[in-house]
């Protein structure tokens, strides 16, 4: 079985390390991922300059560019031939749940591998900062080999948030749908040293929708939360309300 | 009427000028963009470095950052006191239409704007490049003037795309879903002069789902195609197969 | 007379626009600058990516890169069958005296026409922020119209300085050498909103040496400050020292 | 004895490896270099946005900036209580000589720790790619023991190429002036995917001055070549005619 690994905190981070390491038990790994951190880098794609692709002492390879560059390279560019029969992406440190989701380039990476075709899993670990990366790569290892008992018949998009606490410590796994926030708190003003203002993106908003099908409680409650992700943005339930709106 | 506008080509774009000269007729006009083309920017935010905002001899304001930080930084610290009624993100110099969508740094800034609570239009003019901004802006226009007559209740997100034609060629407007495409074009690979490889990301892939309902459809036909979205991303219809799956 | 515009604030700057009108009585303007704020880029050059040159709605042209790629490209790539009879880069938002002259990316626009054999002027206007740009100009033009009168045999590399005042309070011109400046002041600690610190670089260190053929007194007691410079960076007085040194 | 080592290559770069494995027998070593690439810098300061110093697996610390901002962030900021004795930048890969200098982020981060009052070495192998960074390496401890057995009273700047050959090969060392380059190639033009043309940077323009006592003569004669360097860009000889030229 071949693994292609990314995620956005950049090809030296010690969530990939750990999950490259796990998964290289169960089958052969290729790393492509960002030459530097790309937190918050969402679904953005390099458009304007060419990408190199190169390879790092550790045998990871990193690009100049997003975490979706790097899969999309990976895929059509650089293992054309012979594509992986997974994605996984991660091991994220902090956790991509509820609205977030939309910004986080973890999740854009596996996002790019299921519109190329490929079964994906967008691998993060809560947190702040997190530290049982050990747990997350055992949670990887979990899924691979499930899947390799039991594979999709066509591609899946898996987001996948584990607690952060020692492995023995899960309740186990729950299926989730997205929860949803309060809106973002406010941009945080400061000064420069030439007195000239500056913004800092804030913090994201307090939890709003929590309930117990979500990944917010679930992961609050010690679970596992595995949420299967789409991309089709349309708001089919809004159809009818534009149409009467736009006849006026 | 308060309208702020923003969009992904950079605040110096002669759409986004159009924009804003056609709304300044309707209301007050707030221009926050881009201080470069962030084509392709998707839902990024910065989270690693300050933001600046600085006022062009046009009166425009930009800032260095993304579609998203524009509208996010406007919102909550522009003008936190005053919030615009309506944000419009555009005039698009091309089209966002179907899987191109999650790429697009025009329909993240009205997303984030719908994120916030507040309604929200993404424009884009087909064509490559596109001619008719006038034909953009008189449908923007359209659309205000009939949400003045009739406002929603709550914050909406609209998506249009408009044919580069005149506007008396234009056939109507179509509420659509978003459609399909093909798998991306692969990269496409070249060298620079120090004969290392490099790699472009290539062109979006043929379209694959262009039925009636569809904004490739309604504008391929001369429609304004008009898709309300929503952010909501859980693929709800794969929710029992995950749970069955995960058991085993 | 044909003259290449540049500098290092980026190609909407006023002091620019102002450069630009003055020189047009004089002869054809090209205007080729970086498409953002560079300051501080020094001689610096981009190496790993492309650069593509833009039209803004001005007639100025706007590249994706540094002031010395601005220069480099416009000379080589743009206009090579018609090169400039004189490069002015300016006018800066700021002075660039003494020490400070090696990280300015507006000196190093006019170093690069140096090296490529065309006659080259930097201009800044001291004052923080610079409100007389009309003086700087007519300085331009003054220099310009001497060059004229009486051109320089071989191309010659001068940076000016003009003092921040109305054109008919200045004193005249003189000719000087860099002064110096005492080492720059420390970075200055700060925290960013996750509590991480970061360094704002701080302001250049305190005036060292300003004696009466330096470009800091000169300025400072209301006269434009000429120096012309050079690119050859060997110590030369030192070469004997380092030589019996090596020798043990 | 401390050293603090940089370099324009990054900080995962195995030119700097070689270098602090080689400086560690002699003392101790303080990494501070860029988190990527940043070839041809030159003495470029970030100015806009601040830095972050981060913490890799190796022991070495990075910054999102320039070589310049890392010695000025490491000397001011990160050891301001305990400065080093001495600045090393390399060993850079590839040759630093003549006009290019003023391109190199390599000599810059050197130059920046002489204008702090720190003796700096700027380190470069010959070669394209290089190879024998344990020649390099052996030249810096070379260099240091002969620094240590007869320090510099003041600082001095120090531009060091290294021919790519066994050390056993070198034929010694010479203190060159730096030599002088034919104007640079003209950009090199292209086309990106849309159909748009681009422009690489060329080569280096071939040697113009490589006479006996440059640079360029004594690294393709075999020999270390050691350049004195200094900052003061003035071009004393020109002061006379300059004078006289205003005057009319």
């Amino acid at each position: 079985m071949k693994f292609l690994l990314s995620n956005d905190d950049g090809y030296f981070a010690p969530g990939l390390t750990a999950l490259a390491e796990a998964l290289s038990a169960l089958g052969e790994v290729v790393v492509v991922a960002p030459e530097r951190d790309r937190s918050g880098a969402s679904n953005s794609l390099t458009l304007d300059r060419p990408l190199s692709l190169r390879r790092a002492a550790s045998g990871f390879h990193y690009v100049n560019g997003t975490p979706t560059d790097c899969v999309h390279l990976a895929v059509t560019g650089f293992m054309p031939d012979s594509p992986p029969d997974l994605v996984v992406s991660g091991i994220n440190h902090g956790a991509n749940m509820g609205d977030d989701t939309i910004y986080s380039g973890t999740v854009a990476a596996a996002t790019e591998a299921f519109l190329l075709g490929i079964p994906a899993i967008a691998l993060s670990l809560a947190g702040r900062p997190p530290t049982h990366f050990a747990t997350a790569a055992r949670v990887a290892v979990d899924l691979v080999e499930r899947y390799r008992a039991q594979p999709w018949r066509g591609a899946l998009l898996l987001n996948v948030n584990v607690p952060d606490v020692p492995y023995a410590e899960l309740k186990g796994m729950r299926v989730t749908r997205l929860g949803r926030r309060h809106k973002a708190e406010p941009v945080i003003p400061a000064s420069n040293p030439r007195g000239e203002t500056i913004y800092w993106i804030g913090p994201p908003g307090a939890v709003q929708d929590n309930g117990e099908d979500t990944d917010f409680w679930a992961v609050a409650e010690g679970y596992v939360a595995v949420t299967p992700l789409q991309i089709d943005l349309t708001a089919y339930r809004q159809l009818q309300f534009v149409t009467e709106w736009l006849q006026g």
